[in-house]
């Protein structure tokens, strides 16, 4: 009698997906060329909040693209999960998959931050950012950031923001991301058991 | 008889305060002199995590300091530290209070956020640094820093970063924050609801 639930489960979304089918594009700081969203993505995708069974459709592959992934059981998985699940209203780790073959093709994560300043505030982070190489050019980069972007606005965060690299300033500068006069400073300790 | 529990209640720190106690400051990318700690920050000084009853202490008032923070109830408040505990591994807002008047005079926060990348690692973000300017001079900046920092660093975090306006890079780098070359980019989008 296991195997049912263990199937809802493992399709369980981290976070509510219904959030995704009411951001408003046309507010996007960006066009898109044809148009999408992340409720119309386009034939044969499907932007939605991650679930556990994504272990099985590729996404720690796809985030190896990005960076070191390392081996990470499925166990180790789910228990991260879990524990980003148990923080409420923190995490929404947000993929793109191919429908036709069901695997994860495009991932970004939103991390909501509490604060008590600016009125005991809510503000967003980009973080984790890819898309699988083999379906660069089709904007869906664009597509998988402006879908966090604007579901940070849509839960009343008050900034989004990010750090990145050099080479990456003009692609996030064409995606209404500023560096701010005199206040875009990005710095780091790294601890000895730092990955690279 | 509701009063005793809540007092218990009000004192409750947001983590627990026996980690600050074993952080090792002379591992810390920064001298101080006199030598101080977290566990032995000087006399008529203490090192804690935030608790409930420090809204009657000056923490906002403190916050004020550094940025907006507007009119914040107690209820606010409250709600907000509760929403802050219920999310598990997260949020160590840390502060110093002088024992000699009971007030809040120095706060920062280390928010550890979870990820999937580096097998499921951690990292941690150090936010809301400030300390009360009539306190200025006494290294109370760099001890709230570097408590927070070892403090990642105690909790596994694989790296600390700080997002910061250029006139405090320099602070920053001598406490061992370095601007990585070619990765030093904070960028940010700030939403009709921003506050200034």
């Amino acid at each position: 009698m296991g195997a049912p639930k263990e199937g809802i489960l493992s399709e369980e979304p981290l976070y509510d997906p219904k959030i995704l089918q009411r951001l408003d594009f046309s507010k996007a700081p960006t066009k898109f060329s044809p148009p999408v969203s992340a409720a119309r993505p386009g034939d044969g995708l499907r932007v939605r909040p991650l679930c556990r069974a994504d272990y099985n459709r590729g996404f720690l592959q796809l985030l190896s693209q990005l960076t070191s992934v390392g081996e990470v059981s499925e166990e180790q998985f789910l228990k991260r999960f879990d524990a980003m699940q148990a923080c409420p209203n923190t995490y929404y780790v947000t993929v793109i998959e191919d429908t036709t073959n069901g695997q994860v093709i495009g991932s970004s994560t939103l991390v909501v931050e509490q604060k008590f300043i600016h009125g005991c505030a809510v503000r967003g982070r980009l973080e984790d950012v890819v898309v699988n190489n083999t379906y660069r050019g089709k904007q869906l980069g664009k597509l998988i950031i402006m879908t966090v972007t604007l579901l940070a606005e849509e839960l009343n965060c008050y900034k989004m923001t990010l750090d990145c690299k050099d080479k990456l300033v003009p692609f996030y500068s064409s995606l209404g991301y500023t560096l701010e006069q005199g206040n875009s400073n990005y710095m780091m300790i790294r601890f000895d058991k730092a990955p690279s």
